[in-house]
């Protein structure tokens, strides 16, 4: 077998085996047939054991606390309710996605809301379900306060701060500099905390810093501890003595490229995170989306044709940028691959290809320059770790209807998502 | 007024009456108190006598004949049935696009169906009723008369060309150089004509260029049709005589940046176009969306609040790049303004601003470094000029539902969209 179908085989629940792709104990080029008669090409397949171990490896590595799955990255009822039923709490980021995380069966209290713009209604529902909440500016201070006093209930908040340090990855994957919408900079901490302190309807349980996302460099997570240690003993200093947690956020990045050693695991994270707050009395809280959700889903497409040119060879697929938006929003990278050596393959050299979908807009590409056995027309081609930020983010442009998701378990699957259909998509056009 | 303030003026339908924002002859913020209580805040507004104007613009100057609207462009059914009723025809790039122009009242023989990836299903089902289809490549041709002889149908077919040319806009908008994936090269044509001429089910009425769109120089447009003119001539001499109209495609610009001169109008296009294939017995075909729906809608947002950092001011709103991703995706310019200059202005000065939402993305702006008057904290802001590509390509990331769509008429409103519950989005999320 070659080196390219080997790649996927390094700890992950999709392998190839005697040049088929299977997720768990399901032959993906049988299951892509059956799909595609009931519920049409492509779909999502989700593999639960995957989950579950991305979930065991932050949860064993964080002692079974304080692990919150960012809902933003991937809202499937059926995945949802398997990671809260595994103890976690969850991170949301509008009132319709703590809707979602308290019907999944996450408890309340585990469910923090975030966010640079919450609205008035969304922080009401929040603190009357007993919500953790995020103050991210002056602003949102305010109306936290205000919506607290106004239900007569205390709001259990941690202080997002801007630590305007540099992440290293794609402008639109950094969020913890002072360019960035998001936290309270260092210059009107005093002015929050001043406000905080004055309302007894508010109690500060923590301090968060999010860096940003796809983040495979410790060293900036470590300097991000070390400001919230410092952040911490001053509003101890300052007669804070409710502060027991520190909200790290998530933004581990995984394993796109699939080459072996380039991405920390979550155990090393937190070794690192654990070394920087040595001997200070504080539950570490991480707030994964991609490193729990990533790697658990493949998008298995079908080859609707091939189209040369002497600049370009372009496989066209019937998956899209409106399944996968991430290379075409920010340049991401994800994995391709046949999913049938044995059968598929027109001729055995690589050639230089560039996956494209059938949606009109030359932004619509999966994958652009990679050296890749030529599928033959009809043949099976899959988009890896599309788990995280894909379906959540997925659109109906073209008037494409989002694919079916399928959740595999040991030898069996089952729908999680029907596809939607033209009456679904006909309701996103008129007023009844 | 200011000069910003009347930048809106120029021959739109949306206009400021003694600082106050209107669509015809109502007053936005009056609205947007009545929208937010019934249906939620933001939400887009359409204007019927503008939508008209532009399609009376371009059907003035195109005799009444030719006008294809691009329904990926926008699809709402209500705007839809107000372009057909006016006679004219509809491209489509999927299946559920060909099924949502009929039902709009497109008759079928008005309606083309394009793209660079169309499964056997969609080439069927636009034959079966009669639809045009433009040829994309060898094997787009291959599929398309094995359908035909299958079904025992003729197929009308457009042979869309790939002509080489850079229409000099964003790579992401450029649509017709050999690096897109669209349309057939020079190299590859004769065999497709061969392929065509081979068969009885297919009848070549015509070619076809698109080279991108948001395009607002002609000379690129002279170059194409010289280019089609020049292929029209070599395949009648090959015994093309079926070959009776020219599909010019679409792209014109509108006048994002609402500066005046900036942008040709459809009648210079038109002329333009005209006066190259001048001598020469073809009906021109023009399919413009953004020029056609572009201009005629806003989207109205409230600001959640205002975050100062010494290198930046944030304006945050509830619209967000879920409604309006053209910025993101493209880094597009769409115009911002105040919706009332008499009561929302927080101080004269202009203060260079980002606006963004409230969406958990860096990615998540909708302009920046806009000089404008500094909103108070509640107040409405308007982005211009969202009728194309917006709720088209709107997504529910964060769990956003998709917002109201209003069309207005003279001094009435209704409702043309209803907005998302989360009854609808949880759709999106379950198996069954």
């Amino acid at each position: 077998m070659e080196a390219a179908k080997e790649k996927l085989l390094q700890g992950s629940k999709f392998c190839f085996r005697s040049g088929r792709l299977y997720c768990e104990s399901v032959n993906i080029k049988d299951l892509h047939a059956t799909v595609e008669r009931l519920y049409k090409s492509p779909f999502y397949v989700y593999s639960k054991a995957q989950l579950q171990k991305n979930i065991s490896d932050y949860c064993t590595a964080l002692n079974h606390s304080g692990l919150e799955h960012s809902v933003k990255a991937n809202r499937n009822l059926e995945l949802l309710r398997i990671i809260s039923s595994s103890g976690c709490g969850a991170t949301t980021v509008s009132g319709f996605e703590m809707q979602i995380a308290m019907q999944a069966g996450f408890p309340p209290s585990n469910i923090l809301y975030n966010g640079n713009g919450k609205t008035m209604e969304e922080i009401e529902y929040a603190i009357r379900h007993g919500c953790m909440l995020n103050i991210d500016s002056q602003f949102d201070a305010a109306h936290i306060l205000e919506a607290a006093k106004k239900l007569h209930k205390t709001a259990r908040v941690l202080l997002r701060l801007n630590p305007d340090i540099d992440p290293n990855v794609h402008p639109y994957n950094t969020t913890g500099l002072q360019l960035s919408k998001f936290g309270i900079i260092d210059q009107h901490l005093s002015t929050v905390v001043e406000m905080v302190q004055s309302s007894p309807c508010v109690e500060v349980i923590g301090l968060h810093c999010h860096l940003g996302s796809t983040i495979d460099d410790l060293g900036v997570i470590a300097s991000m501890c070390t400001y919230l240690l410092q952040k911490t003993r001053e509003l101890r200093g300052k007669g804070f003595d409710s502060i027991r947690c520190i909200n790290v956020g998530g933004g581990l990045s995984i394993n796109y490229k699939r080459e072996g050693g380039a991405v920390p695991t979550p155990a090393k994270l937190i070794a690192e995170i654990q070394k920087k707050l040595k001997g200070e009395k504080m539950q570490i809280i991480l707030e994964p989306g991609r490193s729990i959700i990533g790697n658990t889903a493949i998008l298995v497409t079908k080859v609707l044709g091939v189209k040369s040119s002497p600049s370009k060879t372009f496989v066209v697929t019937d998956g899209s940028m409106t399944e996968v938006i991430r290379p075409s929003l920010y340049s991401a990278y994800h994995h391709v691959d046949l999913l049938d050596y044995t059968a598929d393959t027109g001729h055995g050299d690589k050639t230089l290809l560039d996956i494209v979908g059938p949606v009109c807009e030359s932004a619509d590409f999966l994958a652009k320059d990679r050296l890749l056995t030529l599928p033959q027309e009809g043949s099976g081609l899959v988009i890896c770790d599309v788990g995280a930020y894909c379906a959540s983010a997925a659109s109906n442009y073209n008037m494409r209807p989002r694919p079916a998701e399928i959740l595999i378990d040991q030898d069996q699957w089952r729908l999680i998502r029907r596809p939607e259909t033209y009456e679904d998509l006909l309701r996103t056009c008129v007023g009844i």
